[in-house]
């Protein structure tokens, strides 16, 4: 491709996304498009002689955007929010075009160093003391198998990583709760716990884990000389956002030396808001805390915050020398590459930097404060309304609710209802809800924290509800 | 950030970007700079108001820009290249731009779809059996713990996922060569197998793995009642880019009924070219492949391609299905998140799919080409001048010399000539070398494959490293 072909290409591109975050509301939330649909129209060969550029563009608008779910939609209250911005999308243009790798700080000194001051900025915007180190991790099912690896290693005093599980001493056990992340079993596993090690504590009416449980767990594992090695904490679950007690839990995990790690991938957004603090209260006596900006804060994915307390204890299980990677300013710098899975790593601090000085604290702050009322304020429509229950506390800006039983339904009958529901409303293109099952009862989520969401299309999708449940 | 501020601030970076692209030659490819330096002139706290994109850009351009090593740079053959191109920067923006969530078909078909076609097209592009399907990860160092996580479980019949590895049976061993990538030492460590039952295979004269050597080991470890889990071949190796023996490494790993897993991360884009095939012979008997299109075939990081046989293993290791996740189309569908580690995904496919297309496949062939032509060349104009040594085979584009050692020096005199001859190349600005050890002894890496290294480029440095080397 001519130079000339990309400064023309790319101003086109750029005027296409910026009409594409214009009008996103005009497409379908979800496509209409069955398995099979897009890559049936795709050559299954790849073309031996350049195409042009123009070609590729047009077959991405025919071919990709009409067979994509749009998470920037308005409309979109599924899962929880991916969020994009101008600031972020504009840094990761910037991103692809340095494209520098990030892997130790020779690589990429300004990248290194951004990286350090910008999670510092993360650290003191959600309120953890400054003994707490930040690094970005890619996702945050990343970050918490680097968690569980740090607390195996620390449970076995850096025996494991040497010798191996089979042979490294007693059992570990990991505790967390029933509303725990997917990410935490499959940590589990890959780090070599074994599910069987995986202990799964009861939760409360609000879905939050109970103290009183975890601390059977831990004993009888005592008992029967098992060692409690990590304990995963979650605030904000993905189910219903229920908030785990952390002080009770750092009580916990003192008393028996586990590893304290919170996982506040969607909710740890919202501690940037003095009102919310209290949700967090503890979270400073974890071992090691995650959030994903990404999530919530208007950054693109992917981008996690991770915060490690022992910097030594992650260095430790992570690190590797080998001569081709070695420098002349090892002992004084960060060299990323030791402090998670991956030795490759994309430029993502750029992102975190334009965003947090676009919006401002306070920006980002009234962006994700409006969705929690939204949220509430949508709560209040629903249990106001007799055929809707919210079946949850609304913490933060998810509210899970389902239809009402009638008079001499069974739980299946209204769990059906609610499920034909949910496929109406996302069936009409304007809305895209997704489901959990909560206390066994099938329940609709719907997530706000889309950027472009305003209170008008809560208030929609609200309508939408009421017109659909008949 | 208003909508009509995002298109003009796209314009003009756009505009950077290019002119960064036609410019880079002028900068210097690694940053003047010290530890701290670009750190301190950032501020320790986060804006509390927004800041307008044009100061944000003209920091970039001040503060982040002159700090950075510039991998694009003709002049940068350190490492291993980490390329981009502009098909491959265009489709990054709108990757970025659309800011969809690729974790499973549901959440972006056409996404899911177009990496199913893209990863089919590399494989036939790298001459794998149809038996071969693909998937992207996102870096080597975590397909091959993806790997090695397939081959404990299938080791274990699947019941260190369960019971976890310290009480699922007999202990299990890996090997590989002396030379392999840090990644399989990470790897052996986060999988829990232990770097102690990693068993690290003597190599040739030509840094490639004595099949001999391997029989051995693994017959050792078969008569104290070990495992053989997984062998980890490769072929380009880190240090010099040696090719191990894959035809003789498959019959053992057949014998043994080890997973055999190809690391390819540099050299597999090099499979493209029908001249150099014969260095794959055998890949096509691997129980999995990997290569990296981000390190030499355009595509920007990250975007590592991972071939597996039983589809079925993989699933079976890293599949989970909690209920917030479940869709109506899981039977049918490809959902990337059961593939590999993360659960979040980038649209990585785009990027792919337009290099494959801007280039065609005799456009990367051509480009791929030229650089192994100039490194042969490069090789010969050393090994012509007496005073340098060329100290490894050169199938690839990667030369490994060092200064030979004059009358009455030792090695260690010598390697001090040969570290200094490196430093001073470097300090000019106009290359970025790095160096390994082999055999003992100080080996600059000249790796030629940045995108906008040009045959005068690799004469430059010739002439560079002759002057400087007196």
């Amino acid at each position: 491709m001519h130079p000339d072909d990309f400064r023309r290409a790319g101003h086109e591109l750029v005027d296409w996304i910026a009409d594409y975050l214009r009008d996103i509301e005009r497409y379908p939330v979800v496509p209409d498009v069955e398995p099979g649909d897009v890559r049936r129209r795709l050559p299954s060969t790849p073309p031996v002689t350049s195409e042009p550029i123009d070609r590729l563009f047009a077959d991405f608008r025919e071919l990709i955007v009409p067979g994509m779910t749009h998470w920037g939609h308005p409309g979109f209250f599924a899962y929880f929010p991916a969020t994009t911005s101008p600031p972020s999308i504009l840094a990761e243009m910037l991103t692809a075009g340095l494209g520098a790798q990030c892997m130790s700080w020779q690589t990429s000194p300004a990248a290194t160093e951004l990286e350090q001051v910008t999670m510092d900025w993360l650290r003191q915007m959600i309120g953890l003391p400054a003994g707490f180190t930040g690094v970005i991790q890619d996702t945050a099912s990343t970050a918490t198998l680097v968690a569980l690896l740090t607390a195996r290693e620390r449970a076995t005093r850096y025996a494991a990583n040497v010798a191996g599980l089979a042979a490294s001493g007693p059992r570990l056990a990991v505790y967390t709760s029933r509303e725990r992340h997917s990410s935490v079993d499959k940590a589990v596993k890959i780090a070599g716990y074994g599910l069987e090690q995986l202990r799964l504590v009861d939760t409360d009416e609000a879905f939050a884990l109970r103290p009183d449980a975890l601390r059977r767990a831990l004993e009888q594992d005592v008992r029967d000389g098992i060692v409690p090695a990590c304990i995963v904490a979650t605030v904000g679950t993905t189910g219903s956002t229920g908030v785990d007690p952390l002080p009770a839990i750092a009580d916990l995990a003192g008393a028996h030396g586990a590893w304290l790690h919170v996982d506040a991938a969607y909710a740890g957004s919202a501690a940037i808001l003095p009102e919310k603090r209290a949700h967090f209260a503890g979270m400073e006596r974890a071992d090691s805390v995650l959030f994903n900006p990404h999530k919530w804060m208007l950054v693109n994915f992917d981008c996690t915050a991770y915060f490690v307390r022992d910097v030594d204890a992650l260095l430790r299980t992570f690190s590797a020398n080998p001569e081709y990677l070695r420098t002349a300013h090892d002992a004084e710098v960060a060299n990323y590459r030791d402090w998670g899975i991956q030795l490759g790593r994309r430029f993502r601090a750029l992102k975190l930097w334009w965003v947090v000085r676009s919006y401002g604290v306070e920006g980002l702050q009234a962006v994700i404060r409006a969705h929690c009322e939204w949220a509430a304020e949508c709560a209040g429509w629903l249990a106001a309304d007799e055929r809707f229950e919210v079946v949850a506390p609304v913490p933060f800006a998810l509210v899970c609710f389902r239809l009402r039983r009638r008079a001499g339904e069974d739980d299946a009958a209204a769990d059906a209802r609610t499920r034909t529901l949910l496929e109406r409303a996302n069936a009409t293109g304007h809305v895209f809800f997704t489901h959990t099952v909560l206390g066994g009862r099938y329940t609709i989520r719907m997530s706000i924290g889309a950027r472009a969401t305003e209170r008008r299309h809560v208030l929609a999708a609200w309508e939408l509800l009421r017109e659909v449940a008949g």
